[in-house]
């Protein structure tokens, strides 16, 4: 016995998201059924359908944006000197939250990582290299995640950038603010004592 | 900052459904930027529109249909007499699949919840009495949680038909199948004792 065909097809579309298992995803449909009216439901179409119709990727940077260039892409006030590379468009909205980088943004989508069959190719790294061979960048700041995927990444552009006069910087990695030295784990610990100050 | 329009009334949405928080409604956003093509999108879409324009309540039991009465109602193979009480459409979808039952069914749609302010009312009980006034059911078998609501909804009916002739049973509870005595709750424990049988 199976739901109405609508239902089934909900389920299996909703499982496609990341985490979401076919109980989860029953779930959500029947929630749907049971207690969003017509005007959540309209919303929930609406954005659907504008994200396939108005989101894309910033051809320069690589964000995802509705408008051409991405607003920060097209922001004159910003300092086009410096570049923070980030894997995912989730980043960049992290790091503008602080309100104290003023700089440009390069979306990676994604990390180099052999095991799942990524290579450099797949990820928004050469229109890196064209963006930094036509204009007059000073710095770029490698802040893909602490993991084996970012780090890969991280090395790999950095050496491509060898010889270019730009200078390239990583993130800096360690005990988070608030963050007890007892619950770290043993990466950020290392880099912590690695990345350490004279005070 | 924000994400485009599009995207943040995606995650506004997508927050609604239940144990989904900004930054899981977020993940679901971006995977769908990222990761659905225009196929996977359309479904989606077509999926809701078809929710919203084809599923109601079955008239008769209150299951959810796409059809009028629902199949099972409409069944006529099915025997007439027995008539399971359940809380939620998934439950009728969880007892079909045991392929045992050829009964009918009746989904309260929720559950007796004072501290929630849900009363008699508000659930498919009317409904039920309304059907056992018409039809000559002999047996209904009380499906509902074990837990406070569930226990309360299961009273509050078998009280509603004392002296109707019917006869009102409750579905067994107590340590299910592979299920570890050493690891099962007290309720279960206690309810697995007091439903004990001669062997």
């Amino acid at each position: 016995m199976k739901y109405p065909q609508s239902i089934e097809q909900l389920i299996e579309s909703l499982r496609k998201y990341p985490g979401v298992g076919k109980k989860t995803a029953e779930r959500y449909a029947l929630h749907t059924v049971n207690k969003f009216d017509e005007d959540a439901i309209n919303q929930i179409i609406e954005a659907y359908q504008k994200i396939m119709t108005e989101i894309f990727f910033c051809p320069v940077c690589g964000n995802i944006t509705d408008i051409d260039p991405c607003y920060i892409c097209k922001d004159d006030s910003r300092d086009k000197a410096t570049i923070i590379v980030v894997e995912e468009a989730k980043d960049v909205i992290v790091m503008e939250k602080t309100n104290r980088y003023h700089g440009l943004y390069h979306v990676l989508n994604g990390a180099i990582s052999p095991s799942n069959g990524i290579g450099p190719d797949d990820i928004n790294i050469k229109s890196l290299l064209e963006r930094l061979k036509d204009e007059a960048f000073k710095e770029v700041i490698i802040a893909t995640n602490l993991n084996n995927e970012g780090e890969t990444t991280a090395r790999y552009i950095s050496r491509l950038l060898e010889g270019t006069g730009i200078l390239v910087t990583r993130i800096a990695h360690g005990i988070p603010a608030g963050g007890n030295i007892e619950f770290a784990d043993e990466i950020t610990i290392f880099k912590a004592i690695e990345g350490r100050r004279k005070i």
